[in-house]
């Protein structure tokens, strides 16, 4: 049972952050959690053309990863156990001659293994994008001083005129479940991350209804109700974000939340917040797709999960999932079998984003699947 | 945009059509051939909300099946050896008590055996449909005489507001390919047909381009190129029309054909012609849904066959299917991919039309699957 | 391997059972409730080697179908409330004229109406399966006299060779799901059944092992811990045989219960025991096929739910599924995979039992499909 | 339209390999056309069991990829325009630290660009795998000089226990198809290969009966007949050799040749011997597979293609597809059903062995997928 855990981002931790991010001012390699500090400086919006950074570029001890130990996860603590010390790295630059020299030199010099490692050059925009995993365990600094390793990948991202982001994967990052009434995707991603298949803690989850607490309290997680009405839309959304600060939240899913965020929201949060929809997009964008799915009589029904976007259902897709129907199937049985779709692509496209494997350019996703 | 179809018949119609009939005894089955003489006579619209009744009604000895004889086709007489003496009846009814009893009953009394049967009642329009294959070689009145059998059929249809239509199978459909450019589809349609996968001949393949004759040369089909330009849409449409009506054709297939018809030709043929979209529909209708797809970023490429209504990639759709894909595909690789998607689709829709396995109503289909 | 199967019920052994039903209202129709009262008078076999019945001819009141009123099952009475009242019925026998017209006559004549109707002719065996579903809430003689019916439908299976069974809809199949360590089908079908998706009761789950009362304990289903070693194996079996009988199960799921089950037990329940084996069969019988599939270096794994027989999965295939893997799938991997594909699949096959769409014959199913 | 062909064998060419060879004797990085000199002279294996050798790793101008020139194949022409000069580089080691680091570096040292890189390492054997494209038009000793790259290339391949091949894409490999009676692979193979799917030249098509001449005509691909009966099976093969040797033969596809080679051959050429089972393996080997496969009653039919090892049907498994069936489905359905199954997961696996996207090992394979 051999499981690793993903580690939290670091950079959100503290202070000092600003200064680095300022000499790489229009990053964002996507996945990523927001920086904290840097927002709350009124740092620039996270989003598409926003200059601010969604990486980690941090400069201290404070970045150095923990030996999780205080983990109360299972699959955390399993994982640190079996996966020593090993961190994913995410790469993006404009394609050149000896990126990947540079940057397996610079590790292998550090003494890091490459455990694993995948890249893609985009040849419409000239891009070239790798993630790499590798065991620091035995790096030649000493694994408490992974700082300074980050330095050096921070000049080396100069020179290339890289974007970048690290993870540790002995820091398990947190996730929030935000549901409204329907209870399939949630029950799925409580029983996988219970089996060991999500590496994540889900310290929290929240719902505009009541309607779904005992499943929480079944698998032990906090639940919030946060009622949304007509007038506290926004008081809504700001309790929301207090508590996705609060907790540290890394990444919110939203499994079948079915409501939609301000701009303001979706601009700060769309890098590190998966929603599914229930069609295979761009088909059937917005409400009711299977209705309209079985209005047109299609052959087939999807299920999409994006990232959310301030525009609706047009963010980045991460993974789509399709099912054969024939004219027998009613409005009902494609919600039915639906669902498995749904349940399917979301725990997959999860389970990518936790793993640093999913990447964002031009509003679409590299996903280096495992 | 309700449309029934069961075909269309023209018999059905009212006058003077049996001496036409009776002039081209081998053929006129098949969904919607066109009544080359009623519309001479400009009989009513064929399609969305016309009158017309869709079944089969002849009513004399031209409407005998023929020992499917003379026919140069391997499958035609395959299939006439195997299936001795068989007919698909399609139905299409109000739901209602007693209809599959009086059906099936009927068929008994005249001594026929069913051999397969599928049904289908819609609960949003309370429309039952029905698919009925018998053998009649030991039908009472004797093989020659079916013209009994349809006269009974079509009272029995009266008392329960039924259409219906009637299939020999041992008359063989003509169906006609168009093509441009793009080969793929010509080569699966006639190596399928040479394999005996589609029980059909096809007398003629027609293209705005000189291209791809060699293929019909290679596989000895007429090759006739209609050049087409902006001045001479409506010459060349008539022209192909006259194609059409001379080679008795029943079935019209848009192999990649890549030109819109004009309303009235589409009115008058889409029961009969089946469009390859490579797309899966309704996401990216029109041109370069490929390009339009990679610029998206889905995760999943599709392809469509569906009936050439008037208004374009909206007919009912026949069949879809899908095929996952990366970030590592370009548009070329979406094209190469999605070649394979089409071809496969087409030949299913293909094949479930000449079998008599796809019913229309409210611009979706009803297809019974072999 | 000639079997029939529309199912065979254990219940229906000893004696003494009729008094017991009627005092059991809400009873269990379930796929080949045998027919008590005919097999104490040695009723000439209907299956292979099997001395009981398979069919159900009852032929008293207690047959008769009840409003569906106690059942504490959201999904029956959601059922009831639907469907109104409505029966399932299966037909097998050798193929000939008239069996159609003839079964759809006496349905007529009664004053049922056919709802949906799906058959089969198996070619090679000239054996014919038809599953009619009907509405009989107009049923001339009453809704409470359906024994009439029966006994209407009895002389007709005599006269055309005919074995049948009828289950009501109204009356909800008691479904027991044995499990052992693993949770994933388990939570499966909790959750699916409380959606709605199966329509049963699930008054029990048994277990050799205590590790998942938990979950009963939150979806409030009794657990029964029947703990196995070497030497108590007859033992347990007859405690869960006892249990089987004392719950009046109608159905039994193996949800990776992974323990082999005597020649007896399988001989006696095979017909209403669906087991789920995590390979697509008949690759990788027996044990560890996860293991076996990665050192063979296939592409593709695989999960098939099939009839429980004696010989070790061997029997009737219900439904297989299968996923795409590549070499940097290690067992885990696979294993991991596989979970969402033995669950897929068996909650397919579960549901198309529930609803009476699979027959066996010749130790190979015909399944109609929903 | 970017198109890049691939190398045809250089170690194929003539002389003074052998020496080299003797360096890394154990080497066997698959498919690979097997090195005729180092044959004659007896080289250590550098397969499993197999005597030949199938890398490249010539040390002399003979080695230099030559500018495309001469092909008639469109293909290669189009490839060699628009990839200017590439090669594919494939490494299997046993996996260590500073691997990757010395691989690119050498590469960029020599002022060549990685285009495209992937790499896996298995856990269970600790062995790591590597297909590098890079572009060396740029190169720092001139394009005509890649002798000193590989010479570099194979200084480290000895410091890492490397076994290694590289391909010029510029030399394009020739490919001979071996067909029986069934056309479906063939006609498959040679439309693909029009359309520029496959990179490779066809200058050969072999048959133990006459029956597809025709096709190869059209094609304008020589066809020869080499008739096969109980007596002559020996000689007939030697034939096929001498055929391979003359033609200079690197890829060999058994597309539906249904004839089992002497064991003797296998080893030989099993390397570069792709064949389409038409099921999937490891159920149903041998004779009749679609037979035995209606026999069971399985619902998913499937298609293999794999290494034409020795040991029947039991190569390295290349690539696998599998589509639904039913009850309905018949032997001559799932006939034609596994038709496409066939070509397309043959067409597949050609290509990626044409593109060197696929290594052995443990009698397993490691596919890099584009």
């Amino acid at each position: 049972m051999q499981r690793t855990s993903v580690g939290r981002d670091i950079a959100a931790k503290p202070v000092a952050v600003a200064p680095v991010l300022r000499r790489t001012p229009t990053c964002r390699i996507a996945p990523g959690r927001a920086d904290r500090s840097t927002r709350n400086h009124s740092a620039p919006a996270l989003v598409a053309k926003a200059p601010a950074s969604s990486h980690v570029e941090s400069n201290g001890a404070h970045s150095a990863p923990v030996p999780a130990p205080a983990s109360t996860s299972r699959d955390a603590s399993d994982a640190a156990a079996s996966s020593a010390l090993s961190a994913n790295l995410l790469l993006i630059c404009p394609d050149q001659k000896g990126v990947i020299a540079a940057v397996s030199q610079l590790l292998y010099g550090f003494g890091c293994n490459i455990v694993a490692s995948d890249q893609f050059t985009d040849s419409s925009s000239s891009m070239f994008f790798q993630r790499i995993t590798f065991d620091f365990s035995e790096i030649v600094i000493g694994p408490g001083n992974t700082a300074v390793l980050e330095r050096a990948i921070a000049e080396l991202a100069n020179r290339f005129n890289m974007k970048w982001k690290i993870s540790y994967t002995n820091k398990v990052k947190r996730m929030a479940v935000l549901v409204s009434k329907q209870d399939h995707c949630l029950y799925d991603l409580l029983i996988r991350h219970r089996s060991g298949e999500l590496r994540c803690e889900i310290p929290l989850i929240i719902s505009n209804h009541p309607d779904l607490k005992h499943i929480a309290d079944t698998f032990d997680v906090p639940f919030v109700h946060l009622p949304l009405d007509k007038n506290n839309k926004e008081a809504q959304e700001e309790a929301l974000e207090k508590l996705l600060k609060d907790e540290k939240i890394d990444v919110v899913i939203l499994a079948r939340y079915m409501q939609i965020f301000t701009q303001g929201f979706c601009e700060r949060h769309w890098e590190h917040t998966i929603n599914i929809h229930h069609s295979f997009l761009p088909a059937f964008e917005g409400a009711r797709p299977y209705h309209r799915a079985h209005e047109r009589g299609v052959k087939i029904i999807g299920a999409t999960a994006h990232f959310a976007t301030a525009e609706l259902d047009a963010g980045p897709i991460i993974d789509q999932a399709v099912a054969r129907i024939t004219h027998r199937d009613n409005v009902e049985d494609m919600i039915r079998k639906g669902r498995d779709l749904e349940r399917m692509v979301l725990a997959r496209a999860v389970r990518w984003h936790l793993d640093d494997r999913v990447m964002v350019y031009n509003n679409k996703t590299v996903v280096f699947e495992d």
